[in-house]
């Protein structure tokens, strides 16, 4: 009888003791968790603003035969906003490789960090905006390139340039992907920023 | 001498208890300062965007004379992005108004809430992105009207609708005021979410 009291006592002990450790050990699993999502998001971020940047970048069309308006090349820097869109996409894109992967790489390692994620959350925030205004601007103007518009007078252009116009419209795709994916990225870190 | 060391000891005792709850109360007055800072910057968010709709939903103009293009009134329903733009507009407004401002109101009251600080942050997100690509779609095709463009033969059509440009030009003015607000708002909340 008085040797099973202490064993009793020990083993009582040791299991309050591992649920102290489990919780907070378990927190920063979550948060791990997070962190990794979190990184791969940005690289997804990354990807898609690179392909819009370049697709748009490199797009042009040479027409081969003379048309009835004085347009036989089109080219995205014909537009400003296109070229507006090709800027936005590279700060986005230079920015979540340089900048944010490094600190998420950081953040995945020390899961309790908390003021570079506040610093990383405004970042993303200013970057989410100047790649919303981006895309959608262009998103609008490709519209008007596909429809026109009558009571402006504006023709569609896309019944001659084609393929320029196949282009445009698909390098708003990766654009969008980015957007969401940041929109993703604010969420998560604001949900990583509120754990203990 | 023996009078003095129990009041000595009162008065360090007094001390340390009032240290332990001025840390508290002091963050609980941050916090509160940041949720006040909330509810003004989503009060100046929702006049910008009500201003914004209602200046581009009534504007029209009619002209009193036949001129080359067969144009002759302006609305701004003959542009899609425009509607867009009161739609944007006139959701983040009722988001605003209607759903944010009690849960803000709430946070003034009861400063610790984290939980309904991380929903409204998500809303908040989406919210931006929302009246981000509204204002920047019609900043585009308003810079069309000033501009046009001569690659895509696209005219300027402010020329002859002066008064119609004015009103589209300074409706954009509310829309990005509260696009400001909205990162503002985002970022004070991440801050207020990290306040343990």
């Amino acid at each position: 009888m008085k040797t099973d009291y202490p064993l009793n006592e020990v083993d009582h002990r040791n299991e309050a003791s591992s649920r102290d450790i489990a919780t907070p050990t378990k927190q920063l699993v979550i948060t791990r968790v997070i962190s990794i999502l979190d990184l791969s998001m940005r690289i997804i971020g990354a990807i898609g603003t690179l392909a819009s940047a370049i697709t748009m970048g490199t797009t042009n069309q040479t027409l081969p035969f003379t048309i009835q308006f004085n347009l036989f090349r089109a080219q995205y820097d014909d537009l400003p906003t296109f070229t507006f869109f090709v800027i936005a996409n590279s700060v986005v894109c230079g920015y979540l490789v340089l900048v944010s992967l490094p600190i998420s790489i950081f953040h995945v390692i020390k899961s309790e960090a908390k003021i570079s994620r506040i610093i990383l959350l405004i970042f993303d925030t200013v970057m989410f905006g100047l790649l919303t205004a981006g895309a959608s601007a262009a998103a609008a103007i490709v519209y008007l390139a596909h429809k026109g518009n009558a009571s402006a007078n504006w023709s569609a252009i896309c019944q001659q340039f084609y393929s320029f116009c196949e282009r445009i419209s698909g390098s708003l795709i990766g654009s969008f992907v980015t957007v969401i994916m940041l929109m993703l990225i604010i969420i998560t870190s604001a949900i990583a920023i509120s754990r203990p």
